[in-house]
């Protein structure tokens, strides 16, 4: 499972789910011994023990491992059995916090993509004032095609449509302008494409629409999604920095701060990146899905609801579907 | 002069700066009549009036208008004019809070690019919790090549150096990881260039380092550059929204609210963009600096104050020399 905390975040996030979906299995891939004791030093009660599988793995991939390398030198590694588990049907689904450059070549590999698919699109929410939207990529195809825009689109509407009911999702493509003359061939071509496509899309929309718009889904290419994200992450973080230096920098303006305490909380949760950890990997032929590096347990744990939430509605089987249709009367 | 908020900004905004700067010359193009009540319903000085030329325009180039419409069709515009001015010697800058590809088509014809430069890139500057940052292209080359994002390393670190007397700025390519193997083929070539050319090369940064890194100069392709600014601005916009919401929500969150005004207007202040207005247009043989539309009249000042600051310290002349340098050793 991975990531900057391990078992100190995981186990508890596994514990919190166990507890919260009564007919959950979770299978708990790692060291055995440690996995085993991170366990045993939580009080978890004895129907979430007995939904609880460890499966030893003698290897882990490093955070900053290159893809290649995890692939074909860390065949005993977590993340490898986790898919591998996924593959042989044991798991529906696997939540990884660790390296998505190689998270997403191992599931590439061992489970494959969906027809017409070729590589796979990170897709993550991000909070609005009211609600929130959908973004993908997010980072995983830094070069893309018309084709691929139209593909992420298709998916990206699957999984709203399934995971919130809506039956018609708004869609906009991720450009610098809201003109048609705006961006570059690869978008201008995608447009025609989303136009021309069942997606009920709405036209191009630009960085500050993530937050201030009001499309369900963006869609962009892996190397702006990325940026826009971290960029979002490390504005917010600024912002958290500035607050806390202002509001604790004299007595006058700590009162203030205390006196402040309930409505920085509200708006924190209002914003609160955790409740949005949980990143689908989308275009593979089973559910996998990526929780931030540094997410705490219940941002985990959100990682795991969300890959709950994509078994339950069939996700996979929706986006063959899905896939299968438009890409013919649009190619 | 345009922008969202015509002249009751722009016009007191020159006053401001008129009267900050005792020997500067200021011409304001535009509806000579309208320009001239505007400075009549203000209370200017005689100093500040006696610099202060009109120059008549019939025809404004509208926020949307195409920019090749604007090139052909608009010749008598407030923006054809001033940049004419600025052609002809009568002015040494033009600054604009009008249609910005409208403005650059314009500025490029009119006042052709420097040698070896094909398009001009638009470099802004981002707040930091201790200083600033500054970014190229924001929006003007949305398909670069490695050679021009080196162009834009040049510009942007030639500006930082001259204006904010930094011997040898910081420069860092804006990519969605930090390890060499991350990007596509166009950023990794960009980086080989960077890496064997002058400039103080930090290596690949990602979008968090906009506002929590180090680097003086952060250089990137315009569609990137521009989703990353707009993104910052619509989350800014949302987290204030918010803000706002949360303070108001009833009578006790209201008093922690007029007692943090402090607070908020101290961090306000710190991250305001209005004193990060002025984008310059590098790599025209002049200076052009472009405010955001809809900037106030500290901004529109600030964005004037840009310009003056660039004429100053002889930006093109030291731009010129050191295109001339590097691109050889490295092409």
């Amino acid at each position: 499972m991975g990531g900057d905390y391990g078992l100190d975040v995981t186990i508890p996030a596994v514990q919190k789910v166990l507890d919260a979906h009564r007919s959950l299995r979770l299978v708990v891939v790692g060291d055995a011994d440690k996995i085993s004791r991170a366990i045993d030093s939580l009080n978890i009660s004895s129907s979430s023990i007995s939904r609880l599988e460890i499966i030893h793995a003698s290897q882990i991939v490093a955070m900053d491992e290159p893809p290649a390398s995890a692939l074909r030198g860390k065949k005993d590694s977590s993340m490898r059995i986790a898919i591998n588990s996924v593959k042989d049907g044991k798991a529906d689904a696997c939540v990884s916090a660790g390296n998505t450059g190689a998270l997403m070549a191992t599931a590439r590999f061992v489970l494959k993509t969906l027809p017409s698919i070729d590589r796979p699109a990170i897709m993550g929410t991000l909070p609005r004032r009211q609600g929130h939207v959908h973004m993908l990529d997010l980072g995983a195809n830094v070069d893309v095609t018309p084709e691929m825009l139209l593909q992420f689109g298709i998916m990206g509407s699957t999984l709203v449509k399934q995971l919130e009911s809506k039956a018609s999702p708004t869609v906009g493509l991720l450009n610098v302008g809201v003109e048609d003359i705006k961006g570059n061939t690869i978008i201008r071509e995608a447009a025609e494409l989303f136009r021309s496509s069942d997606l009920n899309y709405q036209g191009f929309v630009e960085g500050d629409d993530i937050f201030n718009g009001n499309v369900d889904l963006i869609v962009c290419d892996g190397f702006s999604g990325n940026v826009a994200l971290k960029t979002s992450e490390g504005l917010a973080q600024m912002v958290s920095a500035i607050m806390r230096e202002e509001f604790g920098r004299s007595f006058l303006t700590r009162i203030a701060g205390l006196l402040s305490i309930p409505i920085l909380k509200s708006m924190k949760k209002r914003v609160d990146h955790r409740r949005y950890n949980g990143a689908s990997l989308l275009g593979l032929r089973k559910t996998v899905v990526k929780s931030h590096g540094g997410a705490d347990v219940l941002g985990f744990s959100k990682a795991i609801e969300v890959a709950i939430a994509e078994v339950k509605s069939d996700v996979i089987d929706h986006l063959e579907v899905a896939l299968s249709k438009p890409l013919e009367s649009a190619s």
